[in-house]
């Protein structure tokens, strides 16, 4: 068979141009999970498209070429900044057959196998989190719009006639979450229309947490003033420190006020898999947003919905269409999210527990979080780095010991030195610096069940060494009787 | 280096079965191009993710056998029902390397490369379709996404408060489009907290159009009545006949009164490319939200949203995160829209200009339009069917002729039973039914550029066939008088 897009081929050269991509692929998959690629440059490589076409044969050696260090690289063990996406081969093999199917999964009918693979994956996150049944939910690009899709049900929940008659005249919405909540949360209140202002902090002293006491304060003033509490977004995992909502209470809380209480695990919800207390308080919720791309080792693009029931998405986004001539299958993915046609993201989940299965999920799981404890216990009194705050999961932020009390515009910098002189190391660690209260740290995140613990020895061995160096007796540094933990009587 | 997800694999191993596996993906993908696959049921064909874990090297073979008849499937020449993404091999070829290099596209700084192509990718999609600079933009799985995108920051351009403070209180706002709008309109208007409500049709007698004079009419009633009006939605391409809304005359409108014009050109947004009179009027909209897996041969969620000022959309979407500790980069894709985390899909679109380029994407849609003009031109007086709207692009609408004297529920099943007909024929043939006004008619799409002339010719025989064996003289049929154009006494 011909193609008209490119001539020159026909099966028999797609044949063997497909291996030679395949092959190439491979070897890119390999070498970028390797440590120590350099990073050169990202404009450099990119050919003109101006230019005449390029034969096919020649493409794969070009994206090869074009992909081969460029960052991010999740598969990279000692890259620990942000939340990298470490993927697995059973993805990556999934992902090369749904590219090949493409499949798209919008309704039953129209597509029974990509909706089949999907509600089968729903349903095996649910358990695998301890989610249980009745259970719905949907596949995303990512958290954000899980997030966003979630509050727009909770909305439609709480104003019942918004849907069609829009927000204007109705009291105003309100949406209750940590200080440490995430930023999509604000940008999915302003998306609804219900404002940024609407995200209220029920957090008192510590603000990695809503407090449930001040949760339940706010949740009785607002509605005594005539204000729609909406939703309670609980964080499991936060992106700064990996901290978690105290849900069991939360729970109580929003089960009292009759609430819709929405978690937020985009990062954390995992850890729920490995700790029964966890997965138990977090089946109370309405609904869990979670990206399988960060800490279930799928590539990105692997976000997940979760709803305790699924009509609630169908009273947000469920339509009818005539140019479609289906019958009504209200609970069809294209139904409960604001996409439709939506490709086949569900094999590369289905893969995963297909071939990994939950046991080396977990054990995978656990051996992140002994990661980041054997990195948080290896700081004594007389290192100069020491950790700063609590290890919950699978983060350690760390800082230079005694900048607390130095100046932000001193300490930063010696922080983000830090961070570069890792970055320079050989083979190099990438660590992200983050703002904690008012201060620059060090973070380092670990989700890839790739990294060793040997690896970790290196870590802290280059941290030490690095910290001394941003840290001489002289010039831009600490006194060293503050690094020392002793206090100084000139600090 | 080992994989503790995978332990029975180490890098040779992965090499070995990453091979095999390229090569059953590509003959699934050579496969699924030829017509005449069967389709069975798809939940037999699913394992039981219960079961242990399946050894690495049976997936491939695993997936292969689940995907090989799965549908819809695009590829096939003689599927025409919907729109179908067909894809092509670049497309596919990049596909795999995005797979195994997992880059994310969220920031310049934290992924160049990423940035660089999509960005490379907006500016080349945006010069194909006339629609020219300055323009920014945005890819999104599909353009449901992109039309919300858009709406989202037409709604807060209108409502300069709304994104902080939301819509309580403020002007119900309004948006305009034609009857034959597409239902991801409506729903966007719900999810923006404007209510279904707020879209209002500016259609007259001719319900796949806006009237450009009603629509002015409205805007100065709604503005004088105290409402806000937002936008009007353009269609270029609807789904149901691939209508164009009069966009010249719509720009002179919404210029004058000063509205957001927004094109939502998800099907028929690429014949811009060919006809230079739709770029023209299509480069005076605000934003272009088009699918490039309906009609620029791209596999599914290649969703892109053009817009002539891209800091319209950060106004909606941009923040701040501390947990990142970057500069903020105000246009970096994150901050253009509600996801964070993205995948690259620019690839393929970029491997699609490189190795096909402008000039044969071009031919291809001429090509589609011209199929559909053969197809339309084919059915003389003495047929039993004809057309029964106006072909624009390359959507033809048939219908059994004198059916419209019939009575729906006799006319329907007919034409139910003409698509079964279709469909069961060697190597069968996909339309889809859709309702048009209150009568359901069949609907052929021609997005394929592998679908030839001579299909053409096959698909008109078995119509014709079919429309005789579904309106025999007797039984469930159409009188043959009425059949044949001839007034009935009866009727």
């Amino acid at each position: 068979m011909t193609d008209p897009l490119l001539p020159d081929c026909d099966d028999t050269r797609f044949a063997v141009l497909l291996e030679t991509a395949a092959r190439e692929a491979s070897g890119l998959w390999l070498a970028r999970r390797r440590p120590g690629l350099t990073n050169p440059d990202a404009r450099s490589t990119l050919p003109d498209l101006r230019d005449l076409p390029l034969p096919l044969e020649a493409l794969s050696a070009e994206l090869a070429g074009m992909l081969a260090s460029a960052t991010p690289r999740g598969t990279d063990p000692l890259n620990l900044a942000y939340i990298p996406s470490s993927g697995n081969a059973a993805a990556l093999i999934a992902d090369w057959f749904a590219a090949a199917a493409n499949l798209h999964t919008a309704s039953a009918l129209l597509s029974p196998q990509g909706v089949a693979l999907e509600r089968d994956v729903i349903a095996t996150v649910a358990d695998f989190l301890g989610y249980g049944q009745p259970c719905g939910g949907l596949l995303t690009g990512g958290s954000s719009l899980a997030n966003l899709i979630a509050l727009t049900a909770a909305r439609d929940a709480a104003f019942p006639g918004a849907g069609k008659e829009g927000l204007t005249g109705l009291p105003p919405g309100r949406l209750y979450a940590s200080t440490a909540v995430h930023v999509c949360i604000p940008r999915a209140a302003q998306v609804l229309g219900l404002g940024q202002d609407a995200l209220v902090s029920a957090s008192s002293s510590d603000p990695d947490r809503i407090d449930p006491t001040r949760l339940r304060e706010h949740l009785r003033a607002d509605r005594a003033a005539g204000l729609r509490p909406v939703a309670v977004i609980a964080t499991v995992g936060t992106a700064a420190t990996g901290a978690i909502d105290p849900l069991a209470e939360l729970a109580d809380v929003t089960r009292n006020e009759q609430v819709w209480l929405h978690v937020d695990g985009a990062y954390g919800a995992p850890a729920a898999a490995i700790e029964p207390e966890l997965a138990r308080a977090m089946a109370a919720a309405d609904s869990v947003a979670l990206d399988l791309h960060k800490w279930l080792f799928q590539p990105y693009e692997t976000g997940c919905l979760l709803v305790r029931d699924a009509r609630a998405l169908a009273t947000s986004f469920s339509f009818r269409a005539d140019y479609l001539d289906l019958p009504h299958g209200e609970l069809d993915p294209m139904q409960l999210g604001p996409e439709l046609s939506r490709g086949l993201r569900a094999l590369r989940i289905w893969a995963t527990f297909r071939c990994i299965g939950p046991e080396r999920l977990r054990e995978a799981l656990r051996h992140c979080m002994g990661l980041a404890r054997l990195l948080s216990d290896s700081f004594s009194e007389s290192s100069p780095l020491e950790v700063c705050a609590h290890v919950r999961l699978s983060v350690v932020c760390l800082r230079l010991r005694g900048s607390e009390r130095l100046d932000c515009t001193r300490a930063d910098p010696m922080h983000r030195k830090l961070r570069d002189c890792l970055a320079s190391a050989s083979p190099p660690i990438l660590v992200s610096t983050l703002r904690l209260g008012d201060r620059l740290v060090l973070r380092m995140c670990f989700v890839n069940p790739a990294t060793r613990a040997d690896e970790v020895t290196y870590l802290v061995e280059r941290l030490e060494a690095c910290a001394r160096k941003v840290n001489p007796v002289t010039g831009d540094s600490l006194p060293q009787s503050i690094a020392t933990g002793i206090p100084s009587q000139n600090a």
